[in-house]
């Protein structure tokens, strides 16, 4: 599988020209279109500023030598390239299993264009196999958990060394297991509306592009 | 002002019944009522445990001896009472000014009962003259400013001792100021959809009971 997640990578990584304010993505996938950007960097002398969307991100990027910014110092964001869970074909998608999907929305809300690269086995007919990341203020995070449970939504928090995970921004982790997801638009407006609720990892509309990893090599599939 | 303030808070304490989970308020209003409700524990014997909806509302039932519990140790709040900035015929409101909106929203949406208290000049014909306050999350928030900016909501960062004023769960505030809100429902929804709000202080919906503190007594408004 990591070879095509690096294929992608890869490939992502050529749509990126001088002079780029490029938002760089956080998880397995993702590492690979940064560790390309930092190589062009130092072998081909590109010359861009990264936006990352998690501190796992802005550490990788740091080591390699590329120079950063914060969203809040850019006006826009030219392109980013981020991974997925699932994407369907309506080009929705979840994100969030990383833990960063409230940072990565931000710089996604924020980007004239982005790109998603994955796998093939994260294309899917209908979303809902992966489970739905939400992201929410930690006080009441337990009453809107009980919520979740009376709606039949299958919560559970997310948890790190024994802890509830805690995520850039200071808030936890629930993810839904909802098996299918009939209308992602309702669900994500819904979620959107309940109080408590920061982000949700419901990506709708987001993007334009999708690069997939396939054995015979990448496939763009565009809007 | 500050009597009109203090009988209404008076007026709401006597909706409070031994054996309640009671939502204590913030801010200058809600201030009389929880030093009421102290009184009633104190001289009275009244037995409640309170839930708080700020670090200052926290302090103050301390000092009084309010048995508290935080809204995740509770199924549900019976009543809670609290101040607004403005509220409307159709008892929709603004909240925030004090800047615990969040805190106070999550308290809200887990009550079986709301009360506002407020004092008369606070009831208004259309929302909008008062600042709407939305907390934001921090990555991005100057981002959101200019975006807000672009729409012509006229934001401002809530500032204190000259810096970004920061809430108890860690965001920023953004005071738009509208004049006039023509349809509060819709702006509530804007705002929800919106990445990077994470809450605003549009309550719709919420209560059912306005105590208006009047020269000629405190008034009860009911839906």
């Amino acid at each position: 599988m990591s070879h095509l997640k690096q294929q992608v990578g890869i490939k992502a990584a050529e749509f990126v020209k001088d002079g780029m304010i490029v938002g760089l993505g956080t998880g397995s996938t993702a590492y690979y279109f940064v560790e390309e950007i930092g190589r062009r960097i130092k072998e081909e002398g590109l010359s861009i500023t990264g936006v990352t969307t998690s501190s796992a991100t802005t550490a990788q990027a740091k080591t390699l030598g590329i120079p950063l910014k914060s969203i809040d110092e850019v006006e826009i964001v030219d392109l980013t390239v981020d991974g997925a869970d699932e994407v369907d074909g309506h080009f929705n998608g979840i994100k969030g299993g990383g833990g960063a999907l409230l940072m990565e929305k931000v710089v996604a809300s924020n980007s004239k264009d982005c790109i998603w690269i994955i796998d093939e086995s994260k294309l899917v007919e209908q979303l809902g196999a992966f489970k739905l990341p939400v992201e929410v203020v930690q006080y009441g995070a337990h009453n809107l958990f009980r919520q979740f449970e009376e709606k039949g939504y299958k919560p559970s928090f997310r948890m790190k060394d024994g802890e509830l995970f805690v995520t850039d921004q200071v808030n936890y982790i629930i993810d839904l297991d909802l098996k299918v997801i009939t209308d992602a638009e309702k669900l994500a407006e819904e979620l959107d509306r309940t109080v408590g609720v920061v982000e949700h990892g419901l990506f709708i509309s987001m993007i334009s592009k999708v690069i997939v990893g396939r054995p015979e090599g990448p496939q763009i599939i565009e809007k």
